[in-house]
């Protein structure tokens, strides 16, 4: 990458911008120890945005964690905003490009700093991401908001979904030109078709001489999780220098290299962890990206509010001789190992406190158990008790894993978008896959893990008494949709997917199993009998028909 | 009430208020015809503000219709305060009290026009109503966030609902001195106990020559609606000069002057009709208030963008000679009669068209039958299906209701608010007591217009086949909980109760009653059989028990 060199800074030719995203703005805000975790990082990128002096702040998607932001991380953000981004600095970005087609949802078709009734030291500029897209009645973003108010300038919004055309808002600072492309999050299959379909444009300047930096801002999958499931870097064009790619959520922010394409990825990732993956755990970063003509340098600012996070994996079967496990009571061996583990995990915490005064202090700790014996597990709520102080997540320290063919082989991911989108995608139906998987491997082997005993027994009841020889099949598949649709609505990230599926087990009475079978019974024989025969066809549609659409994609 | 002479008005000495209230923003704004009307109205007021040149513009409470406003409400609100209140034009009004203290969640600590980052060209002054009242996590008013963003100066919110202290914001233009006193809304009974026991201290300013225009803004009950359930005007202070009531939808704008306290009371109404109700058929009006010295002029400003609304009412008995009831089809006679008196009204409704280019022309029609024999009854969907094209509100055009014991004496409202809240309230229970009314009058004469069929067959079955001799009462019980709670969650106007208890029982079924009957059973006898006896005990409560925390108030 072409540097950019001390004698380059000259302040009126170098555009110095403040790079982040991902910042799930109302993450778990009504946790009493978390929930202000997200609105503390992003002041502090606020705070270092102001001292850095940057010229901008560009953010890659997903400022807010809901589509519909509670009143709450509305306000919080709307605070921040006017406080840290308002103010009497000069801005000495110049718009070349039509502002009026370039910002969405503006007051006066312009960029916030170009506003006669604004006063704005350092503009925002943000494309949408997956968890901030336009929904809801008006279709409107959170973004499209906090644009109208003025405190953010929104871009790179596609308006049509079968054509997406990308003209660069185009920004002069002195000698340097920046044409700075955005595009806002597109459901990744969508995207990967219209790609291969060649229906993005991706249009320079019309001057097209080579003195223009061309940096690009997309939220999208960036990891493979699969044909279809991602957007391969080489799909964008080898004219940009750099992109800022949003949307995943562990912090790869030095810039890597692409040869086929000739240009840089920086993936800044996001500002507060929302899942307890390894990935998470990576220490969080912002940048400052300075640009003087067509070079640039993008310098990692560690984000020092961030909670102190420690990820630790153990495969059981690694430490079953050192453990000698195979004698006496296993399960209490492998508790007082990850008893000490965490210890451990929790002193290493200690090292990621900053002394600044505005970061939480109480770690995250996530213990990764990957067991192939059941005699090797114990009760994690129990465990967990033992830290309810000294840790910010005592409900799920430790979590146990399978140790199944897909830890083996390449990860498969679940694919929470997807989930979401389920009616957009037409090419996959691996969520499904894995949910099947799952529940055939632990049916197989341990029956009572997936179902709450009451079921059972009342499944065992109407076979006998009722001769109701559908019931088993009936009871099975409405758990396995009613399992589908739990993890479609809570989005676990494939680290958490069994937590997830155990959580649901524990909601799921007999009584809802048995509310449904007697609802459809009741359709047929409403005034004779509530308890009949229970016939398949009635009894809420089938696995395989109703999930056929699902497809699978990552990330948050 | 003395009035400004012309003389005295002068521009720089002369404080000119645009007075309004109750907009309701986002009222009904998913229904495709009626969607945008609460924002016409609020533009063509924000418009009127502009054109009459005004100070500032004070708004009574209730903004939005919902305590959290959708996306859509939001957006539309903030992209009509940033056109029509931003920009050049100085504000002349200069506060003197304490900033800090009046305005509520600010940046700066100061009312908008005085934030150096914003221009604000007519600045808004707004308490909270009971409908944009502080609620859900973080106990935010929507207000609050207008205030963050600069765009309404929030004040007159309480921080302590055991005592009330009241201190005005002070204004000063040229020779003019206002106290400006707000009182977001509290829950009248609460605020008529704190008023009882002198918990409402409302202090006047330091300076306490006669100077000071004393005008004070509250969102309450005004009309009578039984002990504790209103304000009275006597509870406010005599050394006020005007009050303006919110909160109630009929426009009584001219002042009306209390002798008792010596003070002008205008009630400028709503903006927009969130009810069929004659209140609301009443031409809308906000007004502009000007203030020199102690003296004050309320001119009214009839709004032009209204949607037309006629509202008549027929007591059917009083026809009943001449259209010969008594002989033939009494029914036909009542719809022809209806479908004429209909058209004349869709005629009277031409004449409220105004001509202004934005208002919505399909009026909303409502005609009110008040019958006695049921035979004088017809099908109100079919009747309806004539007028689809020609009104705004084809599904409710003609609204049958009893001539009972309750229209012939006072009228008691049903009271929306205080279902809401029922966990506040210690005194009354008289939605209840409505509604048992209701249920025991219709239950003796058609107790098949209270529950669906299907119910009573099954009911009729368990007691013949189980001897289970509490169904009739269980269901009746649950039904009837399930009636309030479904008032309660949809807080019909006291004029369409029996609209929603009719939508009420069309959606509930008989799975609804089994369901919950047989959820009881099974917490008994889950592994034995699903159907048991219902133990009375287990049957999801007592309603007298269940609702004997309800009380009464009334209105938007």
């Amino acid at each position: 990458m072409a540097e950019v060199n001390t004698t380059d800074k000259d302040a009126e030719n170098v555009i110095r911008i403040m790079v982040a995203t991902d910042n799930h703005l109302g993450y778990g805000e009504k946790d009493a120890l978390r929930g202000d975790d997200s609105f503390i990082a992003f002041e502090e990128i606020l705070q270092m945005a102001v001292d850095e002096d940057v010229d901008m702040i560009l953010l890659g998607g997903d400022l807010f964690h809901d589509a519909v932001p509670s009143q709450n991380a509305m306000h919080k953000c709307i605070e921040l905003l006017r406080r840290y981004t308002f103010g009497g600095k000069p801005v000495s970005l110049e718009i070349l490009s039509d502002q009026s087609a370039s910002f969405h949802n503006t007051i006066n078709q312009s960029v916030n700093y170009e506003d006669p009734n604004l006063n704005i030291g350092i503009p925002v500029f943000s494309i949408h991401g997956n968890h901030d897209d336009p929904s809801g009645f008006g279709r409107l973003s959170s973004l499209d908001l906090l644009s109208t108010m003025g405190l953010v300038n929104y871009f790179g919004r596609w308006t049509d979904l079968t054509k997406v055309e990308i003209s660069p808002v185009l920004i002069r600072k002195g000698e340097s030109k920046m044409a700075l492309y955005g595009l806002s999050h597109i459901h990744d299959a969508r995207l990967a078709r219209l790609f291969k379909d060649y229906q993005v444009i991706i249009n320079g300047p019309n001057e097209t001489d080579d003195e223009w930096f061309h940096l690009m801002v997309i939220h999208q999958n960036r990891a493979d999780r699969g044909p279809k499931n991602y957007i391969p870097e080489e799909a964008l064009p080898s004219f940009l220098h750099l992109v800022i790619w949003g949307h995943e959520h562990d912090c790869r922010i030095d810039p890597e290299s692409n040869v086929l394409r000739d240009f840089y990825v920086s993936q800044p990732g996001s500002s507060v962890a929302t899942s307890l993956s390894e990935g998470e755990a990576k220490k969080k970063h912002v940048g400052i990206l300075e640009i003087y003509k067509t070079k640039f340098n993008l310098t990692p600012l560690p984000l020092q509010t961030v909670r102190p996070f420690i990820f630790d994996s153990v495969i059981i079967a690694d430490w079953a001789d050192r453990l000698n496990l195979s004698e006496g009571d296993a399960s209490t061996k492998v508790y007082n190992f990850a008893k000490e583990r965490v210890e451990t995990m929790i002193e290493r915490a200690r090292e990621l406190i900053t002394g600044h005064p505005k970061q939480p202090t109480e770690p995250l700790i996530r213990l990764r158990l990957i067991y192939s014996e059941e005699s090797h597990m114990f009760n994690t709520i129990r465990f967990s008790q033992m830290f309810v102080t000294r840790v910010a997540n005592p409900a799920d320290v430790v979590k146990f894993e399978r140790l199944n063919k897909r830890m083996k082989s390449d990860k498969i991911s679940v694919d929470k978008e997807a989930m979401q989108r389920a009616m957009e995608v037409d090419n996959t139906t691996r969520v499904e896959q894995l949910v099947d998987n799952y529940f055939e491997e632990a049916k197989a082997k341990n029956p009572l893990k997936l179902m709450h005993s009451k079921a059972l027994a009342e499944m065992t009841y109407r076979l006998v008494e009722h001769r109701d020889t559908n019931s088993a099949d009936n009871i099975f598949k409405y758990y396995n949709e009613r399992a589908v649709d739990h993890l479609m609505e809570t989005l676990p990230d494939d680290e958490n997917i069994e937590d997830e599926l155990a959580k649901f087990r524990l909601r799921f009475s007999a009584d809802d199993i048995l509310k449904a079978l007697d609802a459809s019974n009741r359709n047929r024989s409403a005034t004779t009998s509530a308890i009949g025969t229970t016939p398949k066809e009635e009894n809420g549609g089938d696995l395989t028909e109703s999930s056929s659409r699902g497809g699978a994609r990552g990330r948050g």
